[in-house]
């Protein structure tokens, strides 16, 4: 079985893109045509795969807009992976981690239920927190490093006494844990700090949050992104998801897709 | 409606004691006479909340054990509050944060979906991503703070350039964003640890795991951990739910609680 690094650079090639999207399905911001409910929502979700689904290096549901959903919504993310093709990687979006063997219960549920190629981790907890996501060395493992939120500043920025910021250790830190085709980071930063990050690592795959409705520029994020073999995962969700406000017609979405990375 | 702050305290004045069961469901783990499936599963939770429900002031659904069974597992922990009583705060353990609409959606899962008085955060991305759980003044949000983990030296015992370690600053940081019958922390810390802890701040519950399975002694933690008006929430999970290798006979799991509370 291919590795998701492997993946995921077979489908940047094969689109010549390194635009993901978001599935984060909002019950009040569906398009007229979709009743508000969780069959409108299957309906929205399952068409925005069908018409991106060409355009796109990677799919990212956040694991939160589901559960908020109840149980429907969860049975409806244990959908998505059969929805999506093989060859793109699936970043299940849950920001977990625990101790040891209750990582490792979350490990399960993202990698054999939902069928996730790739997760999001939160690094508070340290080492043995991280490790049962990297106990499959095929998967793809993206460790908060630096978000894109004005809380970012409260703890992220934060100097250690060796004068670095925090988010700087962590980077430093955890890619001790394992090589770069298996952990990445979650970058959401201004340029001088990503490319600070890139000078600290130019292998690591960054996941870059934060385009379209966040505020980004595309071009300018995978330029500063990259890695050494032209990997980044540059991921939007509202902008995309929501551009469409008229009734079926979902031609909007790869659209605002295209004007994203510049093709029309 | 009392706030889960209120709840606790009258609980804990109820049953004399400071104890909460985490529900950990392990499949591999059940008493013989329990099925090795869900419906297994499902008996023997339900047994156990019901022998130990005038012994406990809380209980700790760790979500990650029941994601890690399966959309089955999720809809077993749906059914938990209802087979609690109402006067008993259920904790809702999943660790989460996001940025501020998708921590939105997960305290929409927690408090409506799931029914939980309680909750627990992690603070690494910073006030706007915990503040959602904060929206209802009602319920007990429990930071993460100090971990008991090998891996809580990685990043959580860091000293910042004041001198602090990074978990004195979570403290002291997000004591401002709530008053104290709102907002919690997990602590498991050395006895030093917690003695500083508790100088700080008198008034914050503290939620203690690691007694038990992970070899703290619940008299001492209670000593340690209690707030100004003596409360705190000392977390077993394991060795009281597995405390027994008899067949369909439960009553170890009672008898073991007395002995940790020292009743027995």
């Amino acid at each position: 079985m291919k590795s998701t690094y492997t993946k995921l650079q077979d489908r940047i090639s094969a689109v010549g893109n390194c635009l993901c999207l978001g599935l984060d399905p909002d019950i009040s911001r569906l398009p007229t045509g979709f009743s508000a409910d969780i069959s409108g929502v299957r309906r929205f979700l399952l068409t925005a795969i069908q018409v991106t689904q060409d355009l796109v290096c990677a799919y990212k549901p956040n694991l939160a807009f589901f559960e908020g959903l109840g149980i429907e919504g969860i049975r409806l993310l244990m959908e998505i992976r059969s929805a999506i093709p093989d060859t793109i990687p699936l970043i299940c979006d849950g920001k977990r981690a625990d101790i040891g063997n209750t990582s490792q219960a979350q490990a399960k549920w993202l990698y054999q239920h939902l069928g996730a190629d790739a997760v999001t981790v939160n690094p508070y907890m340290g080492r043995d927190a991280v490790a049962p996501f990297l106990a499959d060395p095929d998967k793809l493992v993206f460790l908060l490093c630096l978000t894109s939120n004005p809380g970012s500043s409260d703890f992220q920025r934060q100097r250690l006494q060796s004068g670095k910021p925090l988010y700087e250790f962590v980077l430093e830190t955890a890619s001790a844990w394992a090589g770069y085709p298996q952990l990445g980071f979650v970058v959401g930063a201004t340029a001088s700090e990503l490319n600070q990050i890139r000078i600290i690592d130019p292998q690591r795959v960054l996941l870059v949050p934060g385009i379209g409705a966040q505020g980004g520029d595309y071009k300018t994020s995978v330029s500063q992104a990259k890695n050494h073999e032209g990997l980044a995962v540059i991921n939007v969700s509202r902008s995309v998801l929501y551009a469409n406000g008229d009734p079926e017609d979902l031609s909007p979405m790869p659209d605002r897709i295209r004007q994203i990375i510049g093709t029309i």
